[in-house]
């Protein structure tokens, strides 16, 4: 096994980091940016659903006078590519507490034409004027400590096709939920894994948009093997993440009539549950 | 006690039941639609998240070449009121299995001015081409049998303000998630109850958008006592229900900075589940 992958001997700080470059949009016209969409965050050459999420919700936090994603909807409408993208926000509703936004991203398709790949409704807050008050019955998921934990690097590659995000994030997976890397799969619908950036950037309500959809999924763990498109996902921001590493819990409840659910938790290193999610993904059966 | 309200002489035909009507839109123009919000679906005056969840549901049934809401994600923009509204829709992309549409729906304020009341992204398809596998972990909730359960009209009204949904609706709620009702909440973030129309009418796939939000919050059982207005509600319909009797069930697991998220199971007479929800709701702490 590799040295761990996760020792950092510099920590990028929150604003100068690869996830914040790859994000950062250049303003066109009022609610219009344009970004080149990173391959740095493919999986099988497909732009990872996460990343579109973190860039369209900074799109968001341009365009609305709240800052920070409180929850984030989005649909998945087609494949996005690396290259260049336009994205084009509206403001729906500006409250005291709460506006509400839209916003689309745009490529161009082989033929010329403008697509959709992605359109998102979110309402946007400020995390920081929110009560202190928790009152939970959540736990944390149970993880083995970080150095029990596997990651991409650690072996056979686990994600098929290729991964340039894997060479971007620290993942490192509970060791349980890994069997389908060994073809024995649990049956069970659980993935759980350590989580944070590669170049050691602190989490953001941003990275929280990229954190809910970074692991592998785990319909992998169900037995199947194939791609898992998303449809529809959203993401509830709960807390301002503390520094350090993430947990992120995944579950499947439900596969069925060839869609499944994933709901993930991310919990930060002061055990406050700071971001829910869940997509509704179509699963390719065998 | 009174005898059970349940007990239905006759069963309204989808299609022809007071739902049906109270939802039903007329066409002004291609995408543009007219409702008179009926005041039987409010709850201390504010019209149910569900009811119109349903009524746009139905209107982006009208105008995509789907049929069957999949998954449909609502942001609440302000209170709408029994009256006149406006339901105008937009074609994001239509394909061969998904189809995604925007609707959003509007009334004339007090100072003649449009307002905004909820905006909604869906994606719908066509239930009935879903293969049926099922390979799911999730357990119907464990309920009492109905005649165990109590509905609004058993005892003291368990609703502040008054409530004529619940005169619509056939709501029977699981003891054992009533404490609250007696000043005695069990601190659980849980609500149960079995799910029908008043007049019989069996479930579809529209009612199934309401059912999700038709139970009294699963905040009362935690010890608050106000309203509990969602900001999100994110549906996804997994099945056709079979006719009978749903049984729903709510469960919070984190309340915290002034938000809580409120997930909800639907499971139909076969033990299939049928839908999903996941909403973020203010919680006005005393």
């Amino acid at each position: 096994m590799p040295e761990a992958a996760s020792a950092q001997p510099t920590r990028a700080a929150i604003g100068a980091s690869e996830f914040d470059r790859d994000t950062a949009l250049t303003p066109r016209a009022p609610g219009v940016y344009d970004i080149d969409l990173s391959a740095g965050w493919t999986i099988a050459n497909a732009v990872n659903g996460g990343y579109l999420l973190a860039v369209l919700g900074r799109a968001l936090a341009d365009t609305l006078p709240h800052t920070d994603p409180f929850t984030v909807s989005a649909h998945y409408l087609t494949a996005s590519r690396p290259g260049p993208a336009v994205v084009r926000t509206e403001t729906v509703r500006t409250g005291r507490t709460l506006s509400t936004g839209q916003a689309s991203l745009f490529q161009i398709d082989g033929e010329g034409r403008e697509v959709e790949r992605i359109r998102v409704l979110a309402s946007y807050g400020d995390l920081d004027s929110l009560p202190d008050d928790v009152r939970t019955t959540a736990e944390p998921p149970a993880i083995p400590p970080m150095e029990q934990c596997f990651g991409p690097q650690d072996g056979p590659t686990p994600v098929e096709g290729g991964s340039a995000i894997t060479e971007r994030l620290m993942l490192k997976l509970d060791p349980s939920t890994l069997g389908w890397t060994l073809g024995q799969p649990s049956g069970k619908g659980e993935m759980r894994a350590w989580f944070g950036l590669a170049d050691g950037r602190d989490p953001d309500p941003f990275a929280l948009l990229l954190a809910v959809d970074a692991l592998p999924p785990t319909a992998f763990e169900l037995g199947l093997t194939g791609w898992v498109p998303t449809v529809e996902l959203t993401v509830h921001v709960r807390c301002r993440p503390a520094p350090g590493p993430l947990r992120v819990s995944i579950t499947t409840r439900n596969l069925a009539g060839g869609f499944l659910e994933e709901d993930a938790e991310v919990w930060d290193s002061t055990d406050r549950l700071v971001a829910q999610s869940r997509q509704l993904a179509r699963a390719r059966l065998a």
